[in-house]
């Protein structure tokens, strides 16, 4: 007898990951420098605490976060998301207004809802090369097809995605193309933030291929690592302020990541037609995300203790990202190119071509006989044929790590690379 | 320029009784009987602060909660799902085990997932006549064919079930049906609880034809309502007692309705391969449900005060069903054939045949000139070409409305019935 599962529910691959976080769980010594967990030591117990209590002390704000809210999500929220972004936006609100957010089960679920919306099967959509790698599990899933984009210290390169663009032209696949994907602060995995001119000038040359795709072409920014910059440089605006933004760009953001990840409480902003048809979407997968988590982020966004934590969270991170740093200068050979990043939870690390640090390489095994895992870079490249995927990368991460095990971490990572490299 | 957005983007239509949410605020006097939310004096405002105190007093307890966790759920919640169902279930524990319990943002989510595991654009799932009709917006938006079977007062019409899928198999569509969807207990919308004889002889059944279709056919029991009896009638098993549960029987449960709406928690138990398949699919949806609900429904199984709020909630519906009872015995006419039932948030009414209550009725369009609002039946059925959909119909909620407004709602809907029925 053959199977019931759809073609969609025989391809999904299990998620790359999965099998690191096991072999973790198996290994009690082993630190993980793999996960992008945050650090439990600055998660907001007291203040999610104070927060809740104040809800939950009368029948009268009590009641509501316990009942049903609306599939778009709480008004309140809404209305203060809008108003943040205007804020990091520095008071531009030409795409920022509340009836056009979504709260959704973190910025995870937005991605996915979106791609349903946007994408049927074949279709493609560029990425930079490399990029998240739970977005190239969904594309995976739903078998949609990804281009990757070459990726430069600050940002998308720019001659390579009008290249592939072009490409794709005279190839007659221009008509699949329905979006760019960016993480654009700070990104997974290489740490790298793209600046507003790069966004404009992308946003510029997908518009320019709009004509010949017949349809438009969307900027689909996920700033999901925004609010974790630590270096003290300026903030870079987003594509929402950008000129056709309200037509063409599409938000993806998170209170999980700054503030608590067991608060899954993401959002998007959309142009129209996609805002109507991810909120038909959104009624169907589940009518709405819990109203109690987006009252409790509701009050600490107004009474400013959201942006107390991620004061304190941005602390914490530049003080773990320093160790790390200082660590990899002690224990890495020189030949090691390391990409420091002034936010996020991720350092980059590209060993001399030629050395493999992918999942079957010897560094990846002896690292893992030596107690201590990395996400191999191999991962975060998409299933492109037209170009080879790097293996001789890492993402290191500070997230989850103490300090102490950071600098352990490292020593050990260090030894491994001493041997290989 | 063409629309970018993908086939099930521009498919996917509004929730059916969207408009009538909105029409419903835009009243105020505006009495509504339609909505299936849950009853706001009876949430747990207390015991979720108690709990939540509970969790957050501590960094040892606050900070797993506030921390990303699994894909499949929080263990502790996983275990003490499996114990609740084999307590619910009078110490069965063929199916019930830990390992094949998933965790998601309400059954809801569940359900879709479920969908996008097991069905191709085209597939048949059979359902209800009626059914619960945000289930019908998934089959619509995922192109996925439902084919009604009758409902008598104590379940399924078995004989009807023999008959479609017998006409299925003649037609040669029987290879295209995957699933028969049951709401099992006081089932939305017609508060009918199928006995368990009857899911077995279903499950027997759709065995029966499984040589034919040439792959499983799943029963997919969906007991969102089990929780709310308030009858004191003997609790009914759920299939997964039954023999072939364990290759057989996808089972949705939730702990949002009969805890609270605003912390949404559902749950699923699944054979493999669909376990495996939907645990991939969760983890491109969110990669796990907010961990600080998962954690606060834990704590509240495990101290008892779960099964304490369930008593509560079961007294007042208790007491408002008969307060609806009282005021339809009243008020409406005698030719209105009533199902009354033993729990759940609904009554379900039938006009004489020949007498529409539909959206577009006289009927209808009086009620809401006469501010209250109740959700016409014809919206619960599935586009069926194999028969009309009966439009004589409504269901009518005593979830979140006042006893005063029961009253007064089922008065005014009486005077619109007097004149029409």
């Amino acid at each position: 007898m053959k199977t019931a599962l759809s073609a969609l529910g025989q391809r999904t691959a299990p998620p790359p990951i999965s099998w690191l976080m096991k072999t973790a769980l198996a290994r009690p010594r082993l630190i993980s420098l793999a996960a992008g967990f945050t650090d439990n030591a600055t998660l907001p117990v007291g203040i999610s605490r104070q927060v809740l209590n104040g809800i939950l002390c009368s029948p009268k704000t009590g009641q509501p976060a316990l009942q049903y809210g609306t599939t778009a999500g709480e008004e309140k929220l809404r209305q203060l998301t809008a108003t943040h972004l205007q804020k990091l936006d520095g008071g531009h609100d030409r795409a920022h207004t509340p009836e056009r957010v979504i709260i959704t089960g973190g910025s995870q679920q937005f991605l996915y809802m979106t791609l349903e919306a946007l994408c049927d099967e074949g279709d493609v959509v560029l990425v930079e090369d490399p990029t998240y790698f739970v977005f190239l599990s969904i594309l995976q899933s739903r078998n949609l097809k990804a281009r990757g984009v070459k990726l430069e210290r600050d940002g998308l390169d720019l001659a390579h995605l009008e290249t592939v663009l072009e490409r794709l032209n005279k190839s007659g696949k221009l008509r699949r193309v329905k979006a760019l994907y960016l993480v654009t602060y700070f990104q997974n995995p290489t740490g790298v933030t793209t600046s507003l001119a790069k966004k404009h000038a992308a946003l510029k040359l997908l518009k320019k291929y709009e004509q010949a795709a017949g349809h438009p072409i969307y900027l689909l920014e996920d700033a999901a690592y925004r609010e974790l910059r630590f270096d003290h440089g300026a903030d870079v605006a987003t594509a929402l302020t950008l000129p056709s933004a309200k037509e063409r760009v599409i938000y993806a953001g998170t209170y999980s990541k700054p503030f608590a990840t067991g608060v899954r409480v993401g959002f998007g902003i959309l142009p129209e037609p996609l805002f109507t048809a991810v909120l038909r979407i959104k009624g169907n997968h589940d009518f709405g995300t819990a109203n109690l988590l987006q009252h409790l982020l509701a009050r600490a966004l107004a009474s400013g203790l959201y942006n107390g934590q991620v004061a304190k969270a941005r602390n914490n991170y530049a003080r773990k990202a320093a160790v790390m740093k200082r660590a990899m200068t002690e224990h890495f050979t020189a030949n090691v190119d390391i990409w420091e990043s002034g936010g996020g939870l991720y350092f980059w690390a590209r060993l001399p071509k030629g050395i493999s640090a992918g999942v079957n390489s010897k560094i990846f095994q002896a690292a893992l006989k030596g107690d201590v895992l990395y996400v191999p870079g191999e991962l975060c490249y998409a299933d492109d044929s037209s170009r080879a995927k790097p293996d001789n990368e890492m993402r290191i991460s500070f997230g989850s790590a103490s300090e102490e095990n950071i600098r352990e971490g490292i020593r050990r990572l260090g030894a491994v690379l001493r041997r290989f490299v």
